[in-house]
């Protein structure tokens, strides 16, 4: 169903894409906390335009979503979690277990933040439903998407270091019982059920 | 509890922030897009490095979060969903209605896409908790933080021009229980029904 994309190809993309991207996540956290005055915001932001209209000019027309070779795995180099062209990702890299769970540490800075020194409440609910889809449809190689997702927030979660984590309940013919966390130092911040389901495309395909 | 900043000052860094910002947005998506060469993307890095250093130099040493003089709504600059100083947020302007319900109108394009052409169901769950939290806290006068957020996806929501919209059913103690929904051209995409409670700290100030 997905395009195939060779190891090497994807280390490739990954040594060329990473550090581009890395500097716009750079670039993203500055905005919010420089103190410059106008003029220097002035002559950025020309600065920055002039270098989205040269990276404009070719244009990437490939699929945004490969099958990695190797792995099997989708690779979605553009996700807003995990994706490594995607500025707006922490980004997430999500481990798999033997066992079938999922689990990542990371760390989420001013861009990420609701209340004072706190996560904004959606961006733990983007990371849940994130790893949550993740572990239920087993590293993205059975395609199933959100149907139903609760979340329950224990307390705060404090910007900085943290961990997610999910695992799988059971399945139910074309529905996957998902379960997760984030948690930091101290424990449990947030809590996540998750219903996820086999598209129809894929059942047909299965 | 928060500083104020006058109405002028607002619009000043409006003014002086929206259009960096919106540069760096545009810079987000070129990171995605681009098919340029190794030698391009890496002229890229250097110069968007240079540009967040730049900004480095001054840091912004005042609070993040403000209250304007004239709405008393909390300013936030810096937030991920509605933050004209993040470009992590698409950003969203939630209005107001004289009822008390929420609304925005607003286009999310390849940076919030997860399965092909589609939105990625945590960035849903993002902004359907950023709008109902704002409903709940009539418009972040009286904070409330997120308790359960509970999401029922109808279908994929395609990326593009979107709505969603909250309202409070009703309000029991420090409880308040919220509704609201996204929607395409086409009605409901997705659902959610949230609970937000006042912190100890604002039921003692209150």
């Amino acid at each position: 169903m997905f395009t195939e994309i060779s190891a090497d190809e994807h280390d490739r993309q990954l040594e060329l894409h990473g550090p581009l991207t890395a500097a716009v996540r750079r670039l993203v956290e500055a905005g919010i906390s420089t103190g410059a005055d106008s003029e220097t915001i002035r002559q950025a932001q020309l600065a920055v335009e002039a270098i989205a209209e040269t990276l404009e000019q070719q244009r990437h027309d490939g699929p945004r979503t490969m099958r990695h070779a190797v792995t099997g795995r989708p690779v979605v180099l553009a996700d807003p979690v995990i994706g490594v062209r995607n500025a707006i990702a922490p980004p997430l890299t999500v481990q798999h277990t033997e066992s079938g769970r999922c689990w990542t540490e990371f760390t989420l800075g001013a861009p990420y933040e609701g209340p004072p020194g706190r996560v904004h409440g959606g961006i733990c609910a983007l990371v849940l439903d994130h790893i949550l889809g993740e572990v239920a449809s087993d590293g993205l190689r059975q395609p199933r998407f959100t149907g139903t997702l609760t979340l329950k927030y224990l307390r705060a979660t404090p910007l900085g270091r943290l961990r997610a984590e999910a695992w799988v309940e059971r399945i139910e013919g074309i529905k996957a019982f998902a379960r997760g966390q984030i948690l930091d130092d101290e424990g449990v911040t947030v809590e996540a059920e998750g219903i996820f389901i086999a598209p129809a495309w894929a059942r047909e395909a299965g």
